[in-house]
């Protein structure tokens, strides 16, 4: 752990992450730890999502720990009482899920956020909220690099509901004053992203692989895409926390440049010096809903907010491989 | 009834309409009948919502009447069974019940729109689904006439859980191929409206206030708005059913033309020949969430499907103060 810093704005602040124990939450906690801060942290523990005992290893002493569930209104109720900011992290994010159980994805991505929002409406108004959206919103983008102008054409159940997720605490701002503000996150990858599938995104399991020395598969190659450090992507959170010109606002969060994923992938070949992949057609199923290139604009991070990326993409993969090289145990 | 005519497209077809018993719901159904169709009417009857038995008068013993609730999965899915074409009108239409009961909101307008869609997609593929959305869903405007190309910003949950809704009806579309298309609605007007309260719209409560020959309130009063007579809303809707380039497509559907609330006041009186109104500031609640003015571009309607509106504002406003005059007593 890093030494605590008493400067910080959220020194000594009472913080709530949902998904706390999942790749994100737990980057994000252990910054917040970091700067003073009393963390409590939500999480299901659903062993198909994010949540990982051990991401939390560097901080467990330092941090409260509820597992629960975000579509559990008792315990919702309770736990965003007394809480100066809510991290709202939890959520289903596999398109594969979403289509063959689209019920379950609606209860967390749509019925529990409107519980949460009614909770802090309720019983804790000055809560600021920030809600961990999705550039999958967005579908096939119209033009590049997509800015918040973009229509958003969701792709799948999960893309439809995050949107109308994102949507309460746009409303919840406007109509009830519930300082909340949503930060539109693209590919995110680093330390404590689950590698041992697909379910979170490609780049864990094509991490994984690499690491145990066997050869990844790439479907398509050319699409262009851009990746957002972890500790970027917390960073934003915590401008997006403390910046009240965020509230009611939807950012795009983008990656430090433009790839296609063939290039990544020999990037990271390089990087880890050794290993191999294979390239692939989509599967018909997933060719149906391919997107194509996709790029953020983040302009508006950073002028709002005046964010910019800290972790080039060859430090971010460096990081993350030999993260996993360590603790790979931790994440099988 | 008018006489039946042979060579309809919809003569002889199998007909589905949740919210059948509503007012846009069975001015379709007395249509579809005068076509020769054979068509099943869904409705809960709720009473807060917008079916009533009397609407069906003219159709009574023509039509197949199911009480039942979008919510009842099994009903849904037996009910979708064999028929070519649903047209899905069925949903929770009140602002204030969707902020007051977020939940029920959701259920109606998210999560049985998903049940209905599933039951097409499993026992039914190939129907054709005409879903009825909103304006509403386009919150305040950035420019008029307000287009496809509009982003979406619902200022309500209500708003939300139709732009979900709607976006299911498209992906089902598009991944599954389950033909369907939405129209999104102005202010629609004419017989069979809702007339007791201003549940469905303000024009209802306008009306009946006027035919019981007391004042009426409007609101605002500058705002421009259009109005689409109830006849060109149906007609929209049969032309989306029969033309498979409306698939996976949204449709504006507009108004004769654009006219400020308090004109719309002062015309209708006119033609009534009598009556008052009085013109009040926005309560501070509804003013927090006031869209301004709002009229749509209905060119994608015109060109991809040939429609155009066909009743006079003037028209249609005389119809429905002529239909209130004789029928009120069944509408309050």
């Amino acid at each position: 752990m890093s030494p605590v810093t008493p400067t910080s704005h959220f020194h000594q602040k009472s913080i709530l992450i949902t998904g706390g124990l999942g790749f994100i939450g737990s980057n994000l906690a252990i910054s917040l730890i970091s700067q003073g801060a009393k963390v409590t942290l939500i999480d299901s523990l659903i062993p198909e999502y994010g949540g990982n005992w051990f991401n939390i290893e560097p901080v467990q002493d330092h941090v409260i720990i509820n597992i629960s569930d975000v579509r559990d209104e008792h315990s919702m109720r309770y736990l965003v009482q007394g809480k100066d900011y809510l991290f709202n992290l939890a959520g289903q994010t596999s398109h594969m899920d979403s289509m063959q159980d689209p019920y379950t994805d609606l209860e967390i991505n749509c019925r529990a956020q409107l519980s949460i929002l009614e909770a802090c409406r309720k019983y804790n108004p000055a809560i600021k909220i920030v809600f961990a959206s999705t550039r999958q919103i967005y579908g096939k983008p119209d033009y590049l690099p997509v800015d918040e102008h973009h229509l958003l054409r969701p792709v799948d159940v999960n893309g439809i509901n995050k949107m109308a997720g994102e949507w309460y605490h746009i409303l919840y701002n406007n109509v009830y004053g519930i300082r909340a503000c949503a930060l539109r996150l693209t590919n995110t990858y680093g330390p404590r992203m689950r590698v041992k599938d697909a379910r979170q995104t490609f780049l864990g399991i094509w991490l994984r692989l690499l690491v145990q020395g066997k050869p990844f598969e790439v479907w398509g190659g050319e699409q262009l895409r851009d990746f957002s450090y972890v500790d970027d992507t917390v960073n934003a959170m915590l401008l997006a926390a403390t910046n009240d010109a965020a509230n009611g606002q939807v950012f795009n969060v983008g990656g430090d440049r433009t790839i296609p994923l063939q290039d990544l992938a020999q990037l990271m070949i390089d990087l880890h010096g050794g290993g191999s992949f294979t390239v692939h057609d989509f599967p018909a199923d997933r060719k149906r809903i391919d997107i194509g290139d996709y790029y953020a604009s983040d302009e508006q991070l950073r002028t709002c907010l005046g964010w910019q990326p800290q972790v080039s993409l060859e430090t971010g993969l460096a990081r993350s491989l030999h993260y996993y090289q360590e603790h790979l145990a931790h994440y099988l």
